[in-house]
């Protein structure tokens, strides 16, 4: 379990201070986190060291997750798409049902006493219904900036009864949430986490070797869940057309499929169909055995990373590979553009052709892929690291119930 | 003029604090800093760094070189290489006499009121008959583990009449000091320096574009001088072992000439010679224009750095690629084995044969190239900053004049 204390040698001990600082003026403060699932998902991992971390600083911090059956997870990932701008996702009252009854169900994991409530995206969202007392928090990771505007209208309602809402870019905040106290947090990743945590290169290599990936050859490489919008046959794509070239290429497409992912698995199989039994396209997941450790090792491995999304809440993958060193191909989604800059932590792309361009030369210039790795490890060291996830966490948390 | 603040973002507020709490015991105290030459040659760089740097931590620092006619300096190479464990050497009274009495016409230049004076190398080493007062440090940067007896002989009366003696490593100290205070102090990088700042993907592109080198191919290089030493030949046969099997390797050898370093220009002869003509090793120099900022821009277009010394002080082009990001084949000579961590930072080696391979596999695997140099880069920052060196240059001071 990580403390503070535990992150100086990365952040310095200056920031472990300031941190300790801010975090006496919440002290004791009770505070429940609910999501939808413990496992899988960048939500997941986030609060996985969000929440130990805000222990260590003092806080009593709990997590729960709403218990549902398949077809309540069918409906949120619709939910889930619609607010991403899916138009065609049609919510019926059957479907409004489902999702609303399970919260009511859900009711009793908010205990009395907290005295801060954060609700983490649209699953969970109607359980401030049960409000009782404390402050309320809807923290949103998806892009909302332009959703599906009858699926929303269903949703808004709920959203502005909370004290706050959380977004992660400014551009995601919906129009119609004037009057109410929002909020910009984005999300962070953990260097500690054994998904990037420093490994040795015989780790690496064994993870390599375990998958029959060559560790001589190059790697291009997109870790991303198996979702339309995270674009994966992009990827092949782009390897297909690097690999006109550089015929040794190798592409590392890694996934995992969530509990509350129900597309997650028709993505997948289409996505193996695409590759059409290529030998040198790997499509990994959780259910191969990659995990965490797994993921850190090939992230480690690629020339260059890529992230196609058409569309993206912040793209935390991203900065995983910022932060092993590794550049990033990435198109203008979301988050994306805020954690690959052009030209200095990677490159920004319109097209498969241009992805493609970049990754070539990535390849033929390991010096260029080091300067800009590097760059991009400090560029997630200043803006992207758990540390100040938890102090803009704790500001939040001064600001709502602070002494 | 570097002042310690601007190191913060580098190396932590902490250390730049715990620096500044140091100098407070010395300050105000006037320090003489003597060697050969102001330009080539890591001393020089160690100097025209430190000195400024002691000045705005408080000391009152000033740097003085002896003057010497070409003669002089004939001498005192030789005089570098007998330390240095060249057994041939001899050292007749005439050439004693130049070197004594080049000295004495130097006199001048040790102020009256200079409370430390720190004197560079055998060089300047008998300025010590002219202590008046004050306390005097012979600060030894080569390697004299063991050195030519009969040369040393004549040269450790000097020696002994130091108030101290600084050697860079351990095993540097000759046996026969016993008595004397002495003292280890690793020489160390400036990461704001011109040689080792941040250069844009841009600026390296076009020094290698400008000097006719690929930045699409392989690239293995030893920044080192011309010199038996630094085994530039060997550098030339590891590159064509490599080559055979990958054929679009270039190598390059930098250097530069010293104005005490009168072998420099035989051994540059030597190695245009040996290189044949082969219009894949560039071999460069000061001559050519190559200064700080194309040393820099060339060592970070490394896939690996070559280090082949026969013997070795302490190697700073070692520490300079590391801090750079490039994992180093070096030999296990001199300061070398303190930097490579052999499998961390990059390889040691015993032979050609064996840095051949080690390089073919760094280039093979970037991923490799990639996590080796960044341990490396962490290795130097916390062991061969200069931030760490004026920490040890400050407790010197405390211990000899401090308040």
């Amino acid at each position: 379990m990580a403390r503070i204390e535990d992150y100086a040698p990365i952040v310095g001990k200056g920031e472990v201070e300031s941190i300790k600082e801010l975090a006496e003026h919440v002290k004791g403060a009770k505070v429940l986190h609910v999501n939808a699932t413990k496992f899988g998902g960048g939500v997941a991992e986030i609060l996985s060291r969000v929440v130990p971390l805000a222990t260590s600083v003092g806080l009593k911090a709990e997590w729960e997750t709403i218990q549902g059956e398949k077809e309540f997870f069918f409906v949120t990932k619709k939910i889930h798409n619609a607010l991403q701008g899916d138009g065609s996702v049609f919510l019926d009252e059957e479907m409004m049902r489902l999702y609303l009854e399970t919260n009511r169900r859900n009711a009793s994991i908010i205990r009395d006493d907290a005295e801060v409530i954060v609700i983490h995206d649209p699953q969970p969202l109607p359980l401030i219904e049960n409000k009782k007392g404390g402050k309320w928090v809807w923290r949103c990771h998806i892009d909302t900036s332009s959703p599906n505007i009858e699926v929303w209208s269903r949703l808004s309602g709920y959203v502005r009864k909370y004290d706050a809402a959380v977004f992660s870019l400014e551009r995601y905040i919906p129009k119609d949430l004037q009057g109410m106290r929002v909020l910009i947090d984005y999300p962070t990743i953990d260097p500690l986490a054994v998904k990037n945590m420093q490994l040795t290169p015989t780790e690496i290599q064994k993870v390599l070797e375990r998958y029959g990936v060559d560790p001589e050859r190059p790697i291009v490489g997109q870790v991303a869940r198996f979702d339309p919008w995270k674009n994966p046959t992009g990827a092949i794509d782009v390897f297909r057309m690097v690999r006109n070239e550089l015929d040794n290429l190798q592409l590392l497409l890694i996934g995992s499929f969530a509990l509350d992912d129900a597309e997650g698995e028709e993505w997948y199989n289409k996505t193996v169909k695409y590759a059409g039994g290529d030998k040198d396209i790997h499509i990994l997941t959780n259910l191969d055995g990659v995990m965490d450790k797994e993921v850190n090792a090939f992230q480690r491995s690629f020339n260059a990373a890529l992230q196609l999304s058409t569309r993206e809440g912040f793209g935390l993958t991203v900065a995983e590979a910022l932060w092993k060193g590794v550049p990033v191909v990435g198109t203008k989604a979301g988050g994306i553009t805020l954690q690959v800059i052009d030209g200095v932590t990677g490159y920004l792309v319109d097209c498969i052709e241009e992805a493609a361009e970049r990754v070539k030369i990535l390849i033929k210039k390991p010096w260029l892929a080091r300067e800009l790795g590097y760059a991009g490890r400090q560029h997630v060291k200043l803006n992207f690291l758990i540390t100040k996830g938890l102090k803009n966490y704790l500001r939040m948390h001064i600001d709502l119930v602070g002494k």
